[in-house]
């Protein structure tokens, strides 16, 4: 049961996702589901749905999104709706006061994502997006590496990719297929998590310049299936490449080279197990070495848990929302739209310095 | 002692490479060193070199290249000389009757190169460029599993680095950062080896265009430090990146996706074990493995023997050459001064269909 000081999430929709996230706010031990709105189904269907998914009895059941957004018993929402929806439901949110734990793409474009920005400045909000392996354990001792000027020295390049093999039936019918819906295809998707390795790699710094590679594939909507990018950095020759695809065997990589030291990952997006994780990593002073990390709580639990803490400061202590997410969700938007827009743009670069 | 069926084998220069290559000669069951001239040496010195590195007591000292291409007793010569020094010299080794095995890059450029081809067409000599993890048993595995069409599928995209960090005195002084003499920089040397991993992850087929990437380093001379490209081959979407650097940690990747399976070498160029190495495979239809390959010879013995072995068939038996190497080493020098035209062209693309 909820105690008084946990953060009550509403959920917006009974997308598949929600199966994974609702037992990750279970789990969190400052989080609890209190509500949730599907506009799809009947109340009888979303009560059951809440059921076989371990939601506490006492969660609401909303029929509209609005209702739920009004809803004064809960302090944040959560968002697995298509990224089309995002921005009229996310200011919506925030107007309402309620703390957002929004799922990538976190738009179609980075303007709308400034709509979102606004409001949640406007309203003192707490903003997260879902990317569930940035709240890994293991990511925090990655970026440890990765910024430790003796092991790792600085980066000169770092090249990450995520692919699946879709079946049929999602390349036919998938949200993500769709213009109308996740409208940026494998790039929204599968690319946002490869494009935040890239960024994680060099401390979130924005690159200066992004070019699209030859060798995308569209389906007939002009959505991509399958793409790759170059990113450059300020400093001379420093490089990224990152790979997305729906049409290729499962793969989640990051390697990242540095002048004294390389970093290997090889599930940075879902880790091969729930509770432990690797990485390897060679340096100038050190031989080849695996470091293993446990994780008590499955990641998406300790995204949950990270968003409630972060929601409790504000709630509790009057604490001034965390920027840092929001500054990484805006950051990997504008380099989504730059791999668009150069793929659009015959691959002509697309200079990131005036945005 | 060189048995009568042992292929006897000559030996340009005391560079560096000649250590580890001549001891890999002395371990290949199949070959003799017979012979080694150095010029920038007195006989003195060459010959307390030759007993240093553990060469027989029989092998000759010469004090010319010419005498040592002349040398009736000699099956083939090893040429660890500066690339621009290959074009003369292979071709006189090959105008001698002289089988050749020839440090990479093979020449400054293909047309160079095919003057090497045509005197080694004209006089029936074996080829093998002396790029050392190509005949790695490991490298052996690696070619069946990305050409199994049910755990690989066919290639979508590959990815293969080669960095190290070179000292200040390599970047002032090495034959690899001067003009005159492997003018093509880490795009020759690391570059090489990335490449060939390319080609190798899709058969052997020869992209359809290159294009560099943005980003490369030069030196104040012009030649390439570190840089990147992407490979495109005829069917949509199949891509290749590879990346080439002085600059960064001793990084040696392959990272090649199918549609049905992924394949990672660490330490493709070098292995981290001398007698063992490894790689791992994910597949739909298999998880996350490691497969050990045990060597009983380092692989620049392995080469070595392969090597003599082809130079035996045709001197015991009257076999043809086996052109497989040579046409290897052909498309890489293609590839390479792809790359390189394409840097000195502001990264337009090149288009290799007509060479």
């Amino acid at each position: 049961m909820a105690g008084d000081s946990q953060i009550r999430i509403g959920i917006l929709s009974c997308s598949n996702i929600v199966r994974k996230v609702s037992r990750a706010i279970n789990l969190a031990p400052n989080a609890t589901i209190a509500a949730i709105a599907s506009i799809n189904n009947s109340i009888e269907e979303t009560k059951s749905f809440a059921a076989s998914n371990n939601f506490p009895p006492t969660a609401k059941i909303h029929s509209s999104y609005e209702s739920l957004l009004e809803d004064p018993d809960l302090d944040a929402v959560y968002f697995p709706i298509p990224a089309s929806l995002h921005v009229e439901w996310a200011v919506r949110a925030a107007q309402n006061g309620k703390h957002i734990l929004l799922d990538k793409p976190v738009a179609l474009n980075v303007s709308e994502f400034d709509q979102i920005v606004e409001a949640c400045e406007a309203n003192r909000i707490q903003f997260m997006d879902g990317t569930q392996w940035m709240h890994n354990p293991r990511t925090a001792e990655i970026k440890e590496f990765v910024n430790d000027p003796v092991s790792f020295g600085h980066l000169k390049t770092v090249h990450s990719c995520f692919s699946f093999a879709a079946n049929e039936n999602f390349l036919k019918n998938d949200v993500r297929v769709k213009p109308g819906l996740d409208g940026l295809g494998a790039l929204g998707d599968a690319g946002w998590y490869t494009i935040q390795a890239a960024l994680l790699a060099n401390n979130f710094k924005l690159p200066k310049t992004v070019t699209a590679l030859p060798g995308s594939i569209l389906n007939d909507a002009g959505i991509v299936l399958s793409c790759g990018a170059l990113l450059e950095w300020e400093e001379e020759g420093i490089t990224g490449t990152i790979y997305c695809s729906f049409l290729a065997n499962l793969t989640m990589e990051i390697t990242a080279i540095g002048t004294n030291g390389t970093l290997r990952v090889h599930d940075f997006v879902i880790p091969f197990q729930e509770t432990e994780s690797s990485f390897t990593t060679t340096s100038s002073r050190a031989c080849y070495k695996e470091h293993r990390v446990v994780n008590e709580l499955p990641q998406e639990a300790c995204m949950v848990t990270e968003f409630a803490r972060l929601v409790g400061e504000i709630k509790s202590r009057g604490a001034k929302p965390d920027g840092f997410w929001l500054s990484v969700s805006r950051k990997t938007q504008l380099l989504v739209d730059a791999v668009k827009e150069s793929i659009d743009n015959n691959l002509e670069p697309v200079s990131l310095s005036d945005r």
